[in-house]
């Protein structure tokens, strides 16, 4: 019963297929190789326009890479605080951007929320002695499982840009959030005013591939230098683009995605209905945040359960995160909830 | 007919098997599953000593962060002026060290001798108006397809070491070296003076796998937390780790790395004896520069020849790259041998 | 009426004859002259301790280098949100640190709790997944004007101990703190467990020079070569040393931080027995914030006073911010008090 | 008899007038006082058009900040390996930049030529590979007492803007090759193709104070922001501008370059004459190479003569360095000249 992370799974069968399929023979190095341009392709059809891919093999060199092509050292990045880039990167936009400073900001279920922004951005003077607000990063779906819609987005991104601010969207679980919508990738992004998109692939069915996709292909300005720079120009890069190709044919994605949804959705109905147990937050996409009493931690990880505490509460239960990946035995959940009532 | 480099071409049949076995179930993240554990001790078997290591995906990765952790924003890297840390990285090595200085050395077949790295480092004062030498970096084998003895390596790394530096040796072409000189990997390293080892894999039979070992652990400082900081630590580790353990099983490292060279051999055997082909650097790995008349590479691009020219001579020569891999197929050796000799 | 700030006025006689004092003959270039040899051994008297000392010039540098020496790139510095370091040098620390992380607290009267930083460092777990607080920054006086006791900075420096931070005071207003306290140099910081010092003079006096004082100079570290690379090693330094030099004889620096202080005083006193003004922070140091109408503020300006407004209140009132300098014409508090009641 | 350095001596009279001057009243803060604002119109009217300045202390951080705001981090400068960015800032343009290359020539003189830099520039491909030549610097006088021609300077700036490169030049004495020239400053700067310049003026008669100069206005982008996240904006900045503004006043930075000069001219002269002694490089400027017998180096020293040995020849001489500065008392060249005959 493995609940820690999405990450803990490997990968999709179709995917491992892939890579021996684009093992045969030689082929251009750096991404000068036919699977790259298809990829491009491809992921230019899905998201209706022609778009600039750059595929990498972690979210956080896609974070990263990305928020320091929109900004510069003297920059800030308006974020959650609950935010990946925030609590999980070790300071890797800072160390990819020069020193830019990310604004972090509190606000419920991991969502900045218009207001919040507007707020914050009031007090940024534009003269030397502050960091300048340069870009506007939103997590979709969210550290807390939650999703934007696109018209929250959409506000969001337009007070970015009402201060020449450009949006970044963290998608490294950009498919879960977009089943949960049934939206397009388009409607989603570009068409909400999202100029770059790390667009995840790991926790949802690849080995390590993730992809940065610019949606006006001259804002990637100087990415392939800093990609290149920073270690992340595979020699052999036929084998991100493979992973990231089998992950979109045949809808693959948005399959796994739903599954792993589905199950998370599973898991929260079935808590929600023991006695003590409550949600934290809206259980909108593969993770699931609930209050637990104590003891019932205890007895589920005595049972074999993995999963992480995420906050202590004052009346003795503790908020604990569960992920769902694509991969999770169903059983599993079963096992997990009627070990929480037992 | 691809000669254009040995990344060229995929991996080994045994990798890939690997990454399907380490697929199954679940694991922990970040380095803390079974395989990484297993390959920890293998490397420390195969060095002889207890090691500390860190597989990364790229080898301008592993070069980079281990020259950052030994040399301060304010070091310099002493290094051959061939060497890839200056001809193809971008400037990564800066990057990671936060503004490090390169003090390349032009010496012959792009190897350091010791009384090159002697007369420039008598040119440091140690005050804080130049950067202070902190670190010596040699390539092993080097870019130009030649290869260190152990004891130029000692000599050199001792020269290092009265002047406190550390010794830091980029192992891109680690097998191909190795098997040339049929040293153990502990001779030709750390017993030559060696501090840390960028272990490549990638060029030799892997998909995308490097390893950083250092071979005294308390040297490794904080590499943990910038191997993080720059995107470089994999959530699902395990599938670098599955690379280099199938990379180092029954020796597949050293049989790759030995067809390579041999492949590299007979090409070099058969251009030599050509009129008007000469060698331009001994052909000690598996890397061959030779100078060709121009219209004899015409033929053999025409012929459907790939490679790279490296210096235009001024008697109507070019110096041409050569590269063979494990998976260079033996039959194009002989067919690039007879176009040139057509 | 200039009360935007303690850097508005020039410097002290003394200290420009200092200057003149200084020029006469050649001198040893970057601080190997006398008169930084002898600041040094007057340092150490002040602060009954051998203590390492680097002249600079601006307080951005001072507190930059000293938090870049203390702290790795990966590293986190808790500070208050309200810290000059924080809102007023653009990412400086960032910068000259590689990228570290102001880990900023939000405490009453810009005064930093011992329960807020130790809630704060409970969520740091050590792992490389998040940034390392390795440093803890006072502000002594704090840019809201108050001042810590040596109680609290001995209890906050307790905790950092505890987690092996180190302790950084940006004492840019050193000397109106410790004219407040009545307490010495040495009880206000080495024996209260601060490590590094940003001893200010520029507000208090000088015409640009500050002091970076490591109480054990072995923390010093690489320091110099920082100073150096950042541009900040001044060639000709005997006229930084030489302001720091007259800045401290015959105690300069204690009367005129007297003189600013008792201005401030006059002036919060003045202003508090207004109807419908209150201090918005106690006046301990050379600035008073106070709440005054906003018809009152209007009248002020037109009457010649300049300040800055801070906050804008809910009840019609702002929060302005009062500088007092040494040179502040004490005509001048009087005529602003007196326009206020008007 | 002081000729190490020209930093050795102190300021000019007048510019220590003009800090008393400059110190009535109380001013506006960060470069928005009238001085700053006069220094502006100053220099417009010297260099003939519209130019952007910024003021700042070191020579290094002048070179440091123009040379980032020209070149990203992926970038690099062409520049001479004699030239001060390279042997004496410690890696300070690495630092500023984010890790930019300086790519060094050895050509005569310490030189650039027109054919050495189009031959290296040559092996730039523009690839992600390698960093990218945006910029060219050029040093006025060089570090080894020359100077370039206005038409050699154009010249090496028609090269640059064939690469879409910009060019720097580093005056840090500037005044003593204009004065040698006998040109305009816009003939040898913007004329002559040259973007931004490092004034110098510390080296020639200011206590501490060097201004950064565009041309061309637009090109400035976010030097304000840089040069305030570095430190290196004085609260107090009238005090460097009042130097500036009173060395340039009546030409005193003219004469006071004309005086070093021909102290410069007058001791090279007077060693050229004596048996055994022949110069390294033409005295141009106000800086002597001279090889001299290894006892006549020891004598001097004995009475009482300071300079720095610059290389160690195979003759039993050495190349000293010996610098005049605008105080340097002329006695002191015929009792140097006189003790060398002795």
């Amino acid at each position: 019963m493995n609940f820690s992370s999405d990450n803990a799974f490997g990968g999709s069968p179709e995917i491992l297929a892939a890579l021996t399929r684009a093992n045969a023979g030689s082929a251009a190095s750096y991404g000068a190789d036919a699977i790259t341009a298809r990829l491009a392709g491809k992921l230019s059809d899905i998201f209706e326009r022609e778009v600039a891919i750059f595929p990498v093999a972690t979210g956080t060199a896609a974070n990263s890479l990305a928020l320091a092509t929109l900004c510069p050292p003297h920059g800030g990045v308006v974020c959650h605080a609950e935010s990946h880039i925030v609590t999980d990167e070790c300071g890797a936009p800072e160390f990819f951007s020069g020193g830019a400073r990310l604004i972090a900001l509190e606000t419920p279920d991991a969502k900045l929320t218009a207001d919040a922004v507007r707020a914050k951005l009031a007090k940024f003077r534009g003269d030397v002695h502050q960091n300048l607000p340069t870009a506007l990063s939103l997590t979709q779906s969210t550290e807390l499982g939650t999703v934007y819609s696109c018209a929250q987005i959409a506000a969001l991104s337009e007070i970015a840009r009402g201060r020449n601010m450009r949006v970044h969207m963290d998608g490294a679980r950009f498919a879960n959030a977009l089943v949960h919508l049934g939206c397009s990738p388009a409607e989603m992004t570009w068409k909400a005013g999202i100029d770059v998109l790390s667009f995840g692939a790991t926790k949802n069915g690849a080995l390590g591939a993730e992809c940065v996709i610019f949606f006006d292909p001259a804002l990637a300005g100087d990415f392939a230098y800093r990609r290149k720079r920073a270690g992340h120009l595979f020699s052999k890069m036929r084998f991100l683009s493979a992973q990231l190709e089998a992950y979109l044919a045949n809808d693959l994605w948005l399959s796994n995605a739903r599954k792993a949804n589905e199950l998370a959705r599973m898991l929260a109905d079935g808590l929600a209905a023991l006695p003590g147990v409550t949600l934290g937050h809206p259980a909108e996409a593969n993770a699931v945040f609930a209050w637990l009493p104590r003891d019932m931690c205890a007895h589920l990880r005595k049972a074999g359960a993995t999963f992480y505490d995420w906050e202590q509460g004052s009346d003795g239960r503790v908020l604990v995160r569960l992920v769902c990946a694509f991969a999770t035995p169903e059983e599993d959940v079963a096992k997990f909830i009627a070990s929480a009532a037992a």
